[in-house]
């Protein structure tokens, strides 16, 4: 497990699994009226209520600031947001669960969790499943498995994926070729935020193609050994760009640093491209950072909405740049340890 | 005075006086051999010697490196250290007197001084042409003056110069048009390095164009006036630039502080550029410079040729750049008062 662990170290930064259910007797969402769909939140949330602490997000409630804010993190998706009329989430106080009501499917129970975790995150979700299939009658096909909105998901209905931080393999352009093989392995990694080698402070996303003809648990297995694979390539790739240009990494790396700590203003591409540089110099050792979650999560609290939701007001866009650039300074300038940094 | 000197604060950078001088009986340098050219570097020396503690360097002696050294500290010209038959330089220890032999003319005694000093640089300059002259049989004509070798020379030989630090004024682009009204007053201005508004470091260089028809004095009255009404336009144009973006002269002045206290390495332009902002930021009060000729000093430091002085031996451009980032780095931390920095 050691091994693993120094596979995945600073570059597994989150492990998600998400069910897609829907309930017999209900027209999938798309075509279904809003009234009749709303049927189904009060028993999931009721339900959810028994087992922990949960909110209830209505979309007609919400405006849209604290609903982007929501997806920022991870925790709904731009698809909910849209459904003004019957859309819901459902989420835990830790933020480890949440529950859409009436996306593509009536029900997406998702588990997300730190670090790389796909089991843990998948037998959490599946004592959510458990509890509420007792209480909603979920479609069920003997042959097809669950039955879902889109065909992609049939089956297992599961999707579990793994967000990892791949700045080396971006840089040195092997991210293309790594896309292509994982592909033919029946997996998918696409950028967080953009495409392939223009994916936004290196963030991708692994996870299976297929929910069908698959056991719960081979569909985990394969995807982790996905991630492995390219948690490899990465950790190679880092280590041979450190030992090429040493002097050309760490001055990425510090200069980073000393313009997060001291600009005044920063937009959002160039924040996404800094964070990066700080989070590859820890990883190379160039400089110790106390929490690396609490710097992972600055980059959700970094986005637009979640910016809005922290200033209390509308901001410019150039409003958003100086606050950006304030928050960036103060919690580096507490999450760096200054001796770290050896000229 | 104190007027005076609110103007020229934080802009004009040193003084210059240079008076041009050849010998009876001696062809001008650029026809003479290097044997009977070579006659007159030791009496002149010698003269010196008498009134203070001169250093002689001979350009046959000096390997290009160090002459390009004392080029890079602006006591010798390029012109002079192609005469590698008979040019020398001889340079009072504090180096704020320079005589060339056999540059242009048998003689150049030059005066350089700190801030806005032209009377005191002359004052001093003439002191030393008086010793030269009572020793040497300099050529002199009633109705045209002192003879040289340029036209453009010809009367006093004198040429008055101040160098100017005029970021607003260039950045705000209203530089060229300040050009060419300098120039409709007899004067001329140029980029230290580079020219107009592609002037590196954003230092200047004010003249006189003519030294014939006017004294010594009506000469240094009209460069100080000129050099008045420009240090007068670049304040303005500072408190102008900080007024109308007071986030966005921060953050250049901030990011300059944090990339140059942070870098691994650095080229000589991007030197160039920050460390002019950082100027800038002391000059508008965003931050504190313990000695700011020190810092003005670091500039003619971080040349090549200074940098291969330092370092002992050749650096290759990119050994350079690295040995540049360190020095900065060391000295930006002890010159800038950290608490000054108020984001």
């Amino acid at each position: 497990m050691s091994d693993v662990n120094a596979l995945v170290n600073n570059v597994a930064v989150s492990s998600r699994v998400r069910l897609a259910r829907n309930i017999n007797g209900y027209t999938f969402p798309v075509k279904a009226g809003a009234e009749r769909l709303s049927e189904i939140i009060k028993p999931v949330y009721n339900e959810l209520s028994k087992i922990g602490n949960f909110k209830l997000y209505l979309m007609k409630d919400k405006n849209s600031v604290e609903a982007h804010a929501l997806k920022e993190e991870h925790l709904i998706s731009a698809d909910l947001i849209q459904n003004t009329g019957s859309g819901a989430a459902i989420i835990s106080d830790d933020k480890t669960i949440s529950v859409m009501v009436n996306e593509e499917d009536h029900i997406r129970e998702q588990c997300l969790l730190k670090g790389f975790n796909l089991m843990a995150a998948y037998n959490n979700i599946d004592r959510v499943d458990d509890i509420l299939s007792k209480k909603l009658s979920f479609a069920f096909d003997k042959e097809l498995g669950y039955l879902t909105s889109c065909p992609t998901n049939l089956g297992t209905g599961m999707r579990a994926s793994v967000m990892l931080f791949l700045p080396a393999i971006t840089m040195n352009n092997s991210i293309n070729a790594i896309i292509n093989a994982v592909g033919k392995m029946g997996m998918t990694i696409r950028g967080v935020y953009g495409e392939g080698s223009n994916a936004e402070g290196y963030m991708y996303q692994v996870s299976n193609q297929v929910s069908l003809g698959q056991s719960e648990f081979d569909i985990i297995r394969n995807v982790e050994g996905t991630v492995l694979k390219i948690c490899e390539a990465e950790q190679n790739a880092r280590k041979q760009m450190l030992e090429n240009d040493p002097y050309g990494v760490k001055d990425m790396v510090y200069r980073a640093y000393g313009i997060l700590t001291n600009c005044i203003k920063i937009n959002s591409a160039e924040f996404m491209k800094l964070i990066a540089y700080i989070k590859l110099g820890a990883a190379l050792g160039l400089l110790k950072i106390n929490d690396e979650h609490v710097l992972n999560e600055l980059i959700n609290k970094m986005q637009p909405a979640n910016i809005t939701l922290a200033a209390g007001r509308n901001l410019s866009a150039s409003e958003r740049d100086i606050y950006r650039a304030d928050c960036c300074a103060k919690l580096l300038n507490e999450l760096v340890d200054k001796k770290s940094i050896k000229r």
